[in-house]
C-alpha cells in the first residue's frame, strides 16, 4: 500500500490519538502542572512503544522527565536522533482563546490546542512516520533514536545534563528536529539558523507603600514613571538597541546574504493583514525577514504596576515591574548582553528608586552550513511531497539546546519544520494546518528512505 | 458633664459604631458592591436617626443614594451644612493589608480599615459631636443639615443634580467638609485649597493577536514599547510635564507664598522615613510641600501588557493598557488639558499602532480666601483643643464637589480635616489615628459653639 493510502485509511484514528495528547495542559512553566508532565511524558512513551520502538524508558532529571527510545536494526545505515519536546507555553489570557486550549477543536482544516504546532503535533509526526515503516516494510531504512523532553518552553535547564550523562546512549550522526516553520502554507523550509535567547525581570520599587496621588502626587517618585522611562531608554526612535556594547558580535549582514534573505520572497502585505498589522516595524535599513532572521532583538514581554481595574484609582504605585527577552545572533554571547543590558539599566533608572534585576534563561545562537548532504536529502524529501523544494532559511525563534546537541553530539542538526507562521503558538488559539499534518508525515517518512 | 468626660465615658461604645461602618464595603467604583452603598447609606441615615437629626431621608439618584438630615431650630443663628461621603477606594492589592481591610482592627491606637480616614471615620465624628450638643444641651447653637453622599470617590457624578434640584433644602452659610488631613501629629490645618482632577486611559493596539517573540521579533510593533515611549515622553528630565499648554493658568509663586508654605516647616526627612524614600521627587525649583499643594501634576496610575505571571514568556504583546491623572491648580480647565494630553499622545505615539484615549472626571481645582470670619472661628476651635492654632494650607488632593458647593450654594468652604497625611488613604492599611478621633469630636463640637 502507498504511504499516501496507508495514512489516508488512518487519518481520523490518528487525529483522535493527537487530540488526547493535546488535551494534556502540560505547561512547563507552572509549578501547578507537575503530573500533567509526568502524565503528557507516559503518553509519549506509550505511543513510542505501541509504534514499535524499543528501549523505551522515562528518565527522571531534577525537572520534568525526558522520553527516550530506540529501533536499531539497520547495520552500516546512519542513526538519526529525533529531538522535540512534549511541554507548552502557558495560555492566558485564556479569555481570547475561541475554544479552550486543552479541548482540541478542528475548525477549517486547522486543529487548534495549545501545543498543536509547537511541538506536539510535529513529535506525533515522527512517531506516527516510523510506526508507518515499520508496518508497511517491518524495518526501518535507518537507525533511530528519540529524545522528547518536557522543558523546551522553559530553556531546557536540565538537558544539558543529560547529555553529558547519557552520550553514549544518545550518539548520533544526525539530530533532526521538528519545531520551526515553513516559510509559508506550500514553502517548506529548512532552518539552518536560530537566533539565541537571553531573559531578564525588572523591579523598580519608589516608596514602601502604595500613596494618594493627591496627597503625595508631584512630590514623591512614581515607580510607573520610573520604569517607563527606563524602558523607554532601551531602544531609539530608530528601532535600534541603545545598550551600550548590545551589537557586539552581530555579523554585518553581506550582499550575498541580502540576496538570500530577497530570495524567500516573503509576502510582508499578507503578513500585515494576517496579523491586522497597518505597518511592519523594526530597525531601519532592514527588511521583515533580515530585521526577523538575522538581526537581534530586545522585546519587552510584560510590563505593569498600580491599578488595572474598573475605574479611577488615583494611587502613586509603589512599585512596577516588567519581563525583557532578547534574541540574538551570531557571536553575541548572552551573558556578556545580560551584563549590558543590567549596566544600562542601573545608569538610567532614575534616582532615588529601588531597581532589582533577574537574568533568566541563556542561549547562543546557532548557523549551520546549507551544504551538507544530509540537509539536501532533507530538501529533496519536501520537494517530493510538498512540490517545491524547501528553501534554506534562518529562523527568528530560538530552540536553546540546538547549539548544545551539535556541540555535544558532534553532529549537525536537520530542522525540518511543518508549522506555519501565523499559527499563534505561544499566543491564544494556537492551531496546527493539517494540510502540513498530512505531508509532514510522508516527508518524514520520505526523508527517512532517502537517508 | 464636660464635653472630655461625655466622650471619655462613651469612647468604646461608639468606637463599637464606627467599627460597624468600617465593614461595610462600600466601594463606589466597583458594580457588584451596589448593595453595599445602600446598606452603608442605610446606616449613615440610622445613626443620624438616633443623633436627633430630623427628616432623615435617604435621596435615590442615578447612581449611589444621597443621605440628607438637618436640624433647624436655631433661629437667628447661621446653618451650617456637613458635607461627607460614605464611599471608599478599591482595596487591592488585598494581600498587602496586615488585617482585612473590612475587619476593622486596633493597632497602637490607630484603628486600620478602607475608609478609617477617608471618610467614614470623619463623617462619624460629626454625627457623634452633633449627638453630644443634643445630649448635653438639649438644643444645637446653630442650625445644621447634613449631606452624605456615595460617589465621592468616583466624582461625585450625580451630586451636582442634586444640588440643582435641592438647592432651597441645602440653602446654607457654610459648608463644613471633614476630608483632608493635619499637616502632621498635633499640628492641625484648614485647607483653603484643593487641587483640580482629570483622569484619562490610554489603550494601545499593535497587532490583533499575541505573537511569538522568535518568530516576529524585531519585525512587528510591540504594544508594550509603543505604551512606554509615548508615557515616557509626558514628562522631561527635570520633571516637568511636555505636554503643549499644560501650564496655562498655573499661577507663578508669589514669594509671599513661598514664605507662607515655609511656615509649615514640613518635615520632609520624616516624611521620607515614614514612607521608605531616599528623596523625594518632582518638579525642579519647588519644595516637597510646593510640589503637592501650589503645582500640578500629571501621574500614571497603572500600567500593563503582557505577561505577568510565572517564568518566562516570549510574547510581543498586542495590546497595552494605561491609566493616568491629572492634578490641576489656579485656573488650569480639566477639558482644556485633557485636549492637550490627547492631542500630545496622538503627535508622539508611534506610527503603525492603533491609540485610544478615553477622558474619565473632571474638576477644577478651588481656593479661599483665609480672612473669612468662619475659616478663622474654626482655626480657634483647633487651637482650644489642640493647643496649636490651625494653619491654612493647599491640600494636594482633590474634593471635585468643593468648587461646585461653593458656587451653588453661594457659601464658603471650611475644610476641617482631621486625618494624617501618612494614613494610606486610597492604599493598602488605611487608618486613622484615635487621638485625632477623641480630638475631632471636641473641635467640632468647639467650632459650633463659636459660630
Amino acid at each position: 500500500m502507498s504511504y499516501e493510502s496507508y495514512f489516508a485509511e488512518r487519518r481520523e484514528q490518528q487525529l483522535g490519538e493527537l487530540k488526547e495528547f493535546l488535551t494534556i495542559p502540560s505547561i512547563s512553566a507552572l509549578s501547578e502542572h507537575k503530573q500533567d508532565m509526568i502524565k503528557a511524558a507516559e503518553w509519549v512513551a506509550g505511543k513510542l512503544e505501541s509504534a514499535g520502538l524499543e528501549n523505551v524508558k522515562i528518565h527522571q532529571t531534577a525537572g520534568h522527565p525526558i522520553v527516550y527510545a530506540e529501533h536499531l536494526h539497520a547495520p552500516g545505515k546512519p542513526t538519526i536522533l529525533v529531538y522535540g519536546h512534549y511541554d507548552v507555553q502557558p495560555v492566558d489570557p485564556l479569555n481570547l482563546w475561541e475554544t479552550p486550549p486543552f479541548e482540541p477543536t478542528e475548525r477549517d482544516g486547522k486543529l487548534y490546542a495549545r501545543g498543536a504546532t509547537d511541538d506536539k503535533g510535529q513529535v506525533f509526526l515522527h512517531i506516527k512516520a516510523i510506526e508507518a515503516l515499520l508496518k508497511q516494510e517491518q524495518q526501518l531504512p535507518v537507525n533511530v533514536k528519540f529524545c522528547i523532553e518536557g522543558e523546551e518552553e522553559i530553556s531546557s535547564p536540565n538537558l544539558l545534563t543529560f547529555l553529558n550523562e547519557q552520550q553514549e546512549m544518545l550518539a548520533t550522526d544526525a539530530v533532526l528536529i521538528s519545531d520551526t516553520s515553513l516559510i509559508e502554507k506550500g514553502k517548506p523550509a529548512i532552518s539552518i539558523g536560530l537566533r539565541g535567547l537571553c531573559s531578564l525581570e525588572v523591579s523598580i520599587q519608589a516608596s514602601n507603600t502604595d500613596l494618594h496621588s493627591g496627597t503625595y502626587g508631584g512630590g514623591v517618585p512614581n515607580a510607573l514613571h520610573a520604569m517607563v522611562e527606563l524602558l523607554a531608554s532601551l531602544h531609539d526612535k530608530q528601532g535600534r538597541i541603545t545598550v551600550e556594547g548590545f551589537y557586539e558580535g552581530v555579523p554585518e549582514l553581506t550582499a550575498a546574504m541580502h540576496e538570500e534573505f530577497e530570495k524567500q520572497n516573503f509576502n510582508e502585505e499578507q503578513l500585515k493583514k494576517t496579523l491586522g498589522l497597518s505597518t511592519t516595524y523594526g530597525e531601519e535599513g532592514y527588511t521583515f525577514v533580515e530585521r526577523t532572521g538575522a538581526r537581534p532583538t530586545l522585546e519587552l514581554n510584560g510590563v505593569w504596576g498600580g491599578f488595572q481595574g474598573e475605574g479611577t484609582k488615583t494611587v502613586i504605585p509603589k512599585e512596577a515591574h516588567a519581563k525583557i527577552t532578547c534574541r540574538l545572533v551570531g557571536q553575541q554571547d548572552p551573558q556578556r548582553i545580560l551584563d549590558a543590558i543590567i549596566a544600562h539599566l542601573h545608569a538610567n533608572v532614575q534616582p532615588g528608586v529601588t531597581l532589582k534585576v533577574k537574568p533568566g534563561e541563556k542561549a547562543r545562537a546557532f548557523d549551520m552550513d546549507p551544504s551538507i548532504p544530509l540537509l539536501q536529502t532533507a530538501a529533496d524529501a519536501y520537494e517530493a511531497v510538498y512540490g517545491t523544494r524547501a528553501l534554506f532559511t534562518k529562523d527568528g525563534g530560538s530552540i536553546p539546546i540546538v547549539e548544545t546537541f551539535s556541540r555535544q553530539l558532534s553532529a549537525p542538526v536537520i530542522m525540518m519544520g511543518f508549522g506555519l507562521p501565523d499559527e499563534n503558538l505561544h499566543a491564544p488559539n494556537e492551531h496546527f494546518n493539517l494540510e502540513n499534518f498530512d505531508k509532514g508525515l510522508l516527508t518524514i517518512v520520505e526523508f527517512l528512505k532517502r537517508v
